[in-house]
């Protein structure tokens, strides 16, 4: 069945499918959904939860939100956060109120990082970036939690309806850190409901999948004190590390690329990724590549190929030994360089646009 | 020990010295504050925690603050509430920033009371009933928890600081809304510090000991960050029971009376009362009463006699056996209609004055 809306596979470690079948997802059809975007059409984006009510929203043109957050941790982002803005962006073009919550006060909390400081990186960094990849500030609603009384009020209601066994459950940790960022986060996630109940879609990676089940549970036991409407998620897999890992991660640098990158750097990292090559050319020339396997070819198809004809011909031209994996890997690296710059100078025309306060969100 | 600063004992059935001795507190010595009140004078006010860094404080006319909330769960208040208001106006009257917060977000989570309807009951009784017992508006930060974003912003970092098993040894429980409720009344117990580091005294029940001790181990560890001065504590004793219970409870309404209450209702839970007289007049003339066990003469000395001599002499009187119990009972009765309508005027006053918008507050 993931075959079917993956038509270019994946070898990915991680069997998606029986994440699927365990968390009792839904399986993402992209015929759903007016226009996919790629990482929809790709199979990139998987499963979801409560969709139908989402894509009716969006055909009928009803209002509902798609929301996501930022941890001004660190002034880097990474594929995963990339993903997760173009479905964001995707909602906002059809129609979705667009919600961005800065997770300032977990930033202070869980990593010492002082208020003033986490908003000055929102505005320098993230909130850039998020515009150079496709998010449309006028359409977006921006708030910092620190200044936002209402997700508390809900994050204390949440505090008082979750048992401490079902945070147990959901988290494995019960420490007090713990259920404080758990319940904002559930309050920032009904946020948008606060003052008028609507659909909503979370698009995040499938390790997130705790928090919105807990919200979830959360919104099924409050019917009658708010009557918020029932949340969709959306999921998408991880790009895998360059080696061949599950997840591109920071504590393996070598295999992944953040954004920003120097893309020099970025090229030297696909050249030494694992590819779905053959041992010698001849046997390439002759069985064609293992493209299941090669994380360069998921890595063009998940970030850097946008038009789908370009894609299949690589596809083709390498699972049929006519391109090697040293001419996959340079495309990859042309391609990758492009974008690098490109991010980078989308990233800096925002980043002026915030310092002379020319960003105009919606509150 | 305990005697000394207790001239007229006391026969309540918990061992005030026994939880000095357990708690590690102070014993609360009225000589060292000027103008001691009523509740100082008499061993009502019994102990503390560092009470040395606020006498300094009024001595050296330093800045410090004390401080309180309202749970506007009802529109009722009890004799636990108007100690704290009467040891809040003292030092208030001796230089103390004081400051009111009105807990309603955790009213709201806990009781199910709407935000409005908390803001509504806090400015319509608790406020003017706190200004009836001698608050002093003008000098008094008024604020409301679902308004304050600075006190999130420490119970953050409570959540991140306290650990697990502390909350378990602290509350027995672990469940998130205790530990949301916790966290949060940190935040309240700090938030007057928030700007600015200064000596604070919390005067409160015996019972509320666990939160004084947990706020105190927070501060104990974020020196680096913040710089909190470590809080103060007051304690006073319980307004027993008229049926010499420890205390007054709601479970258990002939043996007590509640602000407002009617004063007929109040003369006929009095006339109930347990009291020291003697089984016979002849008896009594000859030995006296047991003025240690009763409960009567212990509402006198704790709110309806202010004069000490006039206590003094009431406790000679019964003591001698001159007075009986019916005597001292029309006595408390006369006092307590005398308060409780001089109560309900000035409660009447302020919340005229609160409909008016004419109470100022510093914000």
């Amino acid at each position: 069945m993931l075959k079917l809306i993956d038509p270019w596979g994946s070898a990915l470690p991680e069997d998606y499918a029986k994440i699927i079948a365990d968390f009792g997802l839904e399986v993402f059809n992209p015929r759903d959904f007016p226009d996919p975007n790629r990482l929809m059409r790709r199979g990139v984006v998987f499963a979801g939860r409560d969709l139908k009510r989402i894509s009716e929203a969006i055909r009928g043109r009803k209002k509902f939100y798609a929301l996501s957050g930022i941890m001004p941790t660190s002034e880097r982002i990474h594929f995963g956060n990339k993903m997760v803005i173009e479905n964001l962006a995707y909602f906002q073009k059809h129609g979705a109120k667009t919600v961005i919550c800065v997770a300032d006060l977990e930033a202070a909390a869980v990593r010492g990082i002082p208020l003033a400081e986490a908003r000055k990186r929102a505005l320098d960094f993230h909130i850039p970036a998020y515009i150079a990849l496709g998010l449309d500030p006028r359409k977006t609603l921006l708030y910092f939690q620190s200044d936002n009384r209402d997700v508390m009020k809900i994050a204390f209601e949440a505090a008082q309806k979750i048992t401490y066994n079902e945070f147990r459950a959901t988290y494995g940790s019960t420490e007090p850190g713990r259920i404080m960022s758990a319940v904002t986060q559930i309050g920032d996630i009904l946020y948008p409901q606060f003052k008028e109940s609507m659909p909503g879609i979370i698009p995040v990676g499938i390790d997130q999948e705790p928090h919105i089940r807990l919200t979830r549970d959360f919104v099924a036991r409050t019917h009658a004190s708010h009557k918020f409407t029932q949340i969709s998620s959306l999921y998408h897999k991880y790009t895998p590390s360059l080696d061949g890992g599950l997840k591109m991660s920071k504590s393996l640098p070598e295999g992944s690329i953040d954004l920003p990158e120097d893309p020099k750097t970025a090229c030297a990292k696909i050249k030494r990724a694992l590819t779905g090559g053959r041992d010698t050319l001849e046997e390439h020339r002759r069985l064609g590549a293992v493209v299941e396997k090669d994380m360069v070819f998921e890595l063009l198809k998940q970030h850097l190929v946008e038009d789908d004809k370009e894609l299949q011909e690589i596809y083709d031209d390498y699972k049929g030994g006519k391109m090697t994996s040293g001419e996959l890997k340079q495309i990859a690296c042309d391609k990758i360089t492009e974008f690098l710059k490109d991010f980078e100078e989308k990233t800096a025309q925002a980043r002026e646009l915030a310092k002379a306060k020319e960003l105009h969100f919606i509150i």
